[in-house]
């Protein structure tokens, strides 16, 4: 085994990151060297200051070629093969291995409903009950398992001890203090304060956000139906486009909320000074779902139990799913594949020196981090280090990968697959093709964010998790809603009521209130008895604590032991001296 | 600090217990010493099939009683005082004391219900809504509330750590095995047989169970209602008791299924073969719980949802929640002590000695546990063990504590609580005043559980919990169903429905719908906001394992420089040695 592969790519990007981040100011530094401008208060990243100030301007980890050919031999290019998770997370880091075995998952488990889908469309419309009932356990029982898996995977992993109070990440503020866990020097910072700024002042934000996104909705459906009936009235006299105006122009209005939203979620997350990435994604991921959930769903849901219009609402869910899916792999797949090439053409019209003299500032050789803008007062230290020649292919490398598309995490792609799981389940009852839409598209997805991750992407950072962290609970708390919603369209369904005719509505209703109890009650004992931990893991687990606390005794007997020993030597050596 | 004062009582009676409910048979040996009908198989506990085979008639640690009085006089005696939980625990050990925690906290948190019942006598009836939706969500709160407590209590008496993989409990069978988790040899039974059991036996037989007495309960209800009508026709020309019958032989019947029942759970429970008593415990607790749920519960849920009569409700509720308490407390408190005086006056009445003769077999002097009935085969061995006199007034009260009525747990405390909390909680909208007696049966009960417990039964053996195990849950369960129960009832009542007289059927059932899917959202979001363990609680714990996990890599450490060390230190003498 040879030293270098001790580390995996992933974990030595992670090491080097950590440290450069973790350079933190002391009381005395109040200013970054050479830019009295940019003030700096103590226990703060000096990196992550200075990529917020522009002084830095990108910092990023560098394309292994040899690697990547190697990856993506066994990954887009073997279409029928199972992706090979190992690899990816060796080269991309855990985060994005875990997106990818999600991804493979849950496209395995739509399977079972895509199957059903056909086989209903062979049977009598009134089996629409059982299969309803059958999807919404189905994907209960997935959401379980998936749990499990994830724990399996966190385990061989090493990042199932990952807690809240881990190590901080870079940009967690604080006044430095002693840890109280590890007892190292760390920026300190009290939790209540950090739930204070959640639920006072982040969680009102976003629901008036959620409100004021849901009477937009609200505000270009009625516009849509103005211009309806003015049409009908023959009193507008213009083409029929004008009538799909509202719905274009509220898409373009949910496009430009959409990026406001997310500085704003981003910021505010920020603002609440989460200690560990984890807990900031987290907060940050529920923030912007809660929105998208308004976005994409909202309209759905009017449509559904307010209009009551069951065909309008399959038109516009089979139009919304297959749009919005040929969207996102225009988004994902073809239009950075343009980008580049355009780009590249750009670039070889420009001259390349040109361009080198002016990116020189953002990149060292072997490991991203400019620090020539600062370079003077450190210049006796720099001397030592090595320098790259600037006509380094190296350095060439590091240009070409900064002008690359930046990867901003696996929420883009988690956010597709959620949306996609509402729109199969949450209305499931109502258009029960969706599920194999999702299938197909997910086939074609996964190969696409393959290629994407390794041809248009500049490197992502790799990070560690342990689970699907807020997604879990999206995808949960969406689950039981579709629970409710496919019950109550069962209800209201005309197939189902024709089938007995003599009930009232008030039974129906009833009905729809039984149906719904006991589904939820079946959840929720699906949840109470499938363990979150498979018995290997909790095993394991439990194994490594007995022999971590039984190291720790031992170590004190031993420090105790030699404690009374040199009391003991110092009093019987001090009795033979007096003597 | 003396030695005696290392380890509390409850420490070591609970090491004893351990001891020897430890004493596992070997594979040869076969059958209990000196009895060979009695066959043993390897890793049974020896003294656990003595006292199944009644070869030990009871084993049972003796009184303080020193320490009681000590402990009567902060406690039952000291009535408007907090009660004294650290001297509970240290001498009943830490299952009561987390009871009397719980009686106190429930107790206090039922303040508030008690005086807004009060303030409900002097307003408007429809203010009912408030209050009822008030109750619930203060009822969730003090179960979580409640949860944070319990991880306090916990951390604080060392049994946190507690998990499904402890030391197996004494009836634990299985084939001896190296642990996985301590390398020690233990009985070793796979734990997917106990699921396969659990979910395919007994939750089958139990469900059963419960529908049975469902049916029990109607049939109950019919025989009253036939009677009544016979009544109302003159075709019956019986006296006012009669109509009475039907409840009277129905309470003797659940009498009778109860202990039945009892007693097919435990045996169930104890089929499946828990690895841990905590375990076992909640298994045991869960199959009581489901059944007590239907035999207290279920008529008032006919009456409520099926009759709908709401007068008949408060009073059904207010004499059952009224003759419960009384029920309760003549057997806790009074019936004891009828037994106790009765007890004394027939043993006065027998000669003393004779008696003495008989319970021999029950005792040994320090501690309890009879070897005298096995005497022989190890008479060797006890040659070396002090034997006490007979006539030493330690056996005098060993044998006067054997006559005592045996405390089997925590559970019948529990259960009582739960049930008020039922009564309380379930309908609350209906009667609001039953948390009045509720807290004024309380605060004499714990009291009377407290004077029960030092004064009149055997000592309890001390036992190590963590949390309130299945109670928590049962507490939860019935929370979640009081959300729905009185949703309804608010929907159904005439008070409400004549603020909104143009309202018909529908809406109203959409109103409980709407409402009860808020609260029990608020629920959820109350659940997931408020932590299990408070942060002090995480921290500490977060500082053991990080303290515990270096201590390991030292020790993993030094073990392989070792290894290193001596590895070198062989290469390079002996090539010493050949030149």
């Amino acid at each position: 085994m040879h030293v270098d592969d001790l580390l995996t790519t992933a974990e030595r990007q992670y090491i080097v990151r950590h440290e450069l981040e973790n350079i933190r100011t002391l009381k005395e530094d109040d200013q970054v060297p050479g830019y009295p401008a940019f003030r700096l208060y103590e226990g703060q990243s000096i990196v992550q200051m200075c990529l917020h100030w522009k002084l830095v301007k990108r910092m990023y980890p560098l394309h292994d070629m040899e690697a990547l050919d190697k990856l993506g031999k066994k990954w887009y290019w073997a279409l029928f093969q199972k992706q090979p998770f190992e690899d990816i997370r060796l080269y991309f880091g855990e985060a994005v291995a875990l997106y990818f075995t999600f991804l493979g998952f849950y496209t395995t488990a739509l399977l079972v409903p895509m199957f059903l889908g056909f086989l209903q469309l062979f049977l009598p419309t009134e089996s629409i009950a059982f299969f309803c009932v059958f999807n919404v356990l189905w994907m209960t029982v997935f959401l379980e398992v998936w749990k499990r898996k994830c724990s399996e995977l966190a385990f061989t992993w090493g990042t199932i001890g990952m807690t809240s109070l881990d190590e901080p990440r870079a940009n967690y503020r604080g006044v430095m203090g002693i840890d109280e866990v590890t007892g190292r020097y760390q920026p300190q910072f009290p939790r209540w304060k950090t739930n204070a700024r959640l639920y006072c002042v982040s969680l009102p934000i976003v629901f008036v956000c959620m409100v004021g996104a849901f009477f937009v909705m609200l505000a270009s459906f009625w516009a849509e139906e103005l211009l309806l009936n003015m049409k009908k009235q023959q009193s507008l006299e213009a083409g029929e486009i004008v009538v799909l105006l509202p719905s274009i122009i509220y898409s373009a209005v949910v496009f430009i909320m959409n990026s406001c939203y997310r500085k704003v979620a981003t910021w505010l997350t920020e603002w609440e000074n989460h200690r560990t990435q984890s807990q900031f994604d987290r907060h940050r991921v529920t923030k912007l779902v809660l929105f998208e959930f308004v976005n994409n769903f909202m309209s759905l849901f009017y449509i559904a139990f307010y209009v009551q219009d069951m065909d309008m609402l399959k038109n516009q869910l089979a139009v919304m799913l297959l749009i919005f899916q040929a969207i996102n792999n225009f988004q994902e797949a073809i239009l950075p594949l343009l980008i580049k090439y355009y780009n590249k053409r750009v670039t070889k019209a420009l001259k390349f020196d040109a361009i080198l003299g002016n990116k020189k500032t953002d990149e060292s050789g072997r490991k991203k981090k400019s620090l020539s803008v600062n370079h003077e007062p450190s210049r006796a230290i720099l001397d030592y280090i090595p320098e790259l020649d600037s006509d380094d292919p190296r350095i060439e490398l590091a240009i070409c990968e900064g002008e690359m598309e930046d990867y901003e995490g696996t929420y883009d792609d988690y956010l597709e697959m959620f949306i996609q799981f509402g729109y199969v389940f949450l209305f499931s009852s109502v258009y029960p093709m969706a599920a194999f839409w999702a299938v197909a598209n997910n086939i074609m997805e996964i190969r696409a964010d393959a290629f994407k991750l390794c041809r248009l992407y500049r490197r992502p950072v790799a990070k560690r998790v342990k689970d699907t962290g807020a997604w879990q609970r999206a995808f949960e708390i969406v689950g039981a809603m579709s629970i409710m919603t496919n019950c109550s369209l069962l209800c209201m369904s005309p197939q189902l009521r024709r089938l007995a005719p003599t009930m009232t509505s008030v039974e129906w209703v009833l009905v729809f209130v039984v149906l719904e109890h006991m589904l939820l009650g079946i959840r929720h004992f699906l949840h109470l008895v499938i363990p979150d931990r498979p018995e290997w893991v909790r095993v394991a687990l439990a194994r490594i604590n007995h022999l971590s606390k039984r190291a720790l005794k031992n170590e004190r007997m031993l420090k105790s032991r030699r404690h009374i020993l040199r009391r003991y030597k110092t009093v019987h050596g001090s009795h033979n001296y007096n003597s």
